[in-house]
């Protein structure tokens, strides 16, 4: 094969993203120079940050985005023919590195597949402990809420917060999903789209408050979950999903208020930030897993070629878990 | 004299505070038992907190608030007559106390007013030295903004910026507050009721961006610094005073992107969460005193029966330092 190909952004989206947003390119494979390597792509991450960072690029870039490539010629002698690796390649069927951008995939326990590096063992896993254990702080027999639940970072979450004995409340979008929740162990879980009334459903299920919000979605959800938060609670603001197809900025009620005399502390951050205790938060999951303390689930969209569908797919709700382009 | 005399919530506040929602009281100033002691008002506090506070209680009760009172009859060997002390006896003359919620105040060196009590060396300095040093951990050279910054808590916040080697933007509601600003080392001032263009105030006096938020203020115009903040940025959410007399909840722009994408932290909080801290502050805070690095300016208002008029100052803006009462 010499021809490899990628997904260009042609023009930035506006609301919902739309397949004539984007086209597939191929391109020449060029010839590699000493000191490099191949790689092929085995499994692309689709996640939601994808909507929101586009925006800070020119139009006509190739989707930026995570990856677990294959080397499959090289020059270098640190990633021999066949090692397994995360780049950051974005959309591509093949790509050329020089190594320095690339993370070796450690090898995992018998059972444990190679693409949970884009998961529960990657960066989707590692944003849902720092998030979770550092900035929500949990105590055993706190209430922890989880929005975005069945999601790759929010399955993670719910079962870190079960592991640190808390009462665990998720909200997933599908009947589907609330009863893979329920599987996990999560205490109480609800589908957020048919529900009547969720300040009356946070208030019967933590009737003194939230301890512990980590959030997925942002927008009024949030804003609902605030209000119902306990005193010196802590808010972990991962990404708001609800809100990144808007536009124009949503309006909601004042935040500060209820921040100083709740106590509250919301924190946000980005998981690249904190990627030095990765290694550490691998270990840890890797254990959890082994214990059978740590479930997953892929979604996974099998076909290069289909990536727009499977990106889609998060904004749809159709993904339950970790959403993956097998290429 | 055998009355004492309190001010009265007859009815709840709706909106901005009315005279009328209010009575001045007279009551027996009753005998004292074993263990108590008969304290009379020396220095009333004037606070923002009182605003929302009394929606807490019932109507009826007697006005909340910090004094500093005199020991005037005692059967408690621990607090002899003479003794000042800070009680939370409310907007009173006279009280009775069995001295378990009373503190004393230490003796101050020579020059330093008693009235500081409430003030520098009181709760709204507690308040500066906890919400700036703790939560927005300032680092020499970063960027503070203060809003709010001519009140009892924003002029201790600015100066200690100033200790920590920070560069120090205030804001505050007249001319001759921003001059007072000036006077006490920030760097730039700014009256906020006459600048034109608050973003772009910001952009050029930040360019880089704001590190440090003390946010005693709330509204739209904490929106408007929330997008200029730096990435890694610490708010720290002491009040909303621009809020308090609202009748309707303030909408404004969702929070939850920006925190996240420029990785912001808010925490709001209440001092008195801290108060094991104070004897450590205190002495901070006088020593900065001794060495000329932190001073003070009250707002006084002579006579008990004028300390609505002296409340209502903090929503007009009439105060500049610490607003007390003579009593």
């Amino acid at each position: 094969m010499t021809k490899g190909k990628k997904w260009v952004l042609e023009k930035h989206f506006q609301g919902m993203p739309k397949r004539s947003d984007m086209k597939i390119v191929e391109f020449d494979i060029p010839p590699i120079k000493d000191g490099s390597v191949l790689l092929e792509a085995v499994y692309l991450s689709v996640d939601p940050y994808m909507r929101p960072y586009t925006a800070r690029f020119p139009a006509g870039i190739t989707m930026i985005g995570q990856q677990i490539a294959k080397v499959t010629e090289s020059k270098n002698a640190d990633f021999p023919v066949g090692t397994n690796v995360l780049t950051m390649a974005g959309w591509v069927s093949h790509s050329v590195s020089d190594g320095k951008e690339l993370i070796k995939i450690p090898p995992y326990p018998k059972g444990v597949p190679l693409s949970l590096a884009l998961g529960t063992l990657g960066m989707p896993g590692m944003t849902a402990n720092y998030g979770f254990v550092d900035i929500c702080a949990p105590k055993a027999g706190e209430v922890a809420v989880v929005s975005g639940a069945a999601g790759a970072v929010g399955n993670v979450v719910g079962q870190i917060a079960k592991i640190k004995g808390c009462k665990v409340i998720g909200f997933a979008g599908s009947d589907e999903k609330v009863a893979w929740l329920k599987e996990l162990g999560f205490d109480e879980a609800f589908n957020y789209k048919t529900i009547k009334d969720l300040d009356a459903t946070l208030k019967s299920v933590a009737p003194n408050g939230i301890d512990c919000y980590f959030d997925n979605v942002g927008g009024e959800f949030s804003s609902t979950v605030l209000s119902n938060m306990a005193r010196l609670g802590r808010i972990s603001c991962c990404g708001a999903i609800s809100t990144y197809n808007d536009t124009k900025p949503l309006m909601l009620p004042a935040v500060h208020g209820t921040l100083v005399f709740k106590e509250i502390t919301m924190k946000g951050f980005i998981i690249s930030t904190y990627k030095d205790r990765f290694p550490e938060w691998i270990k840890e999951h890797v254990q959890w897993m082994t214990e059978g303390k740590l479930k997953y689930k892929q979604h996974v969209t099998k076909g290069f070629d289909n990536m727009f569908d499977a990106f889609m797919g998060l904004f749809s709700g159709a993904n339950t878990g970790k959403a993956i382009v097998e290429v």
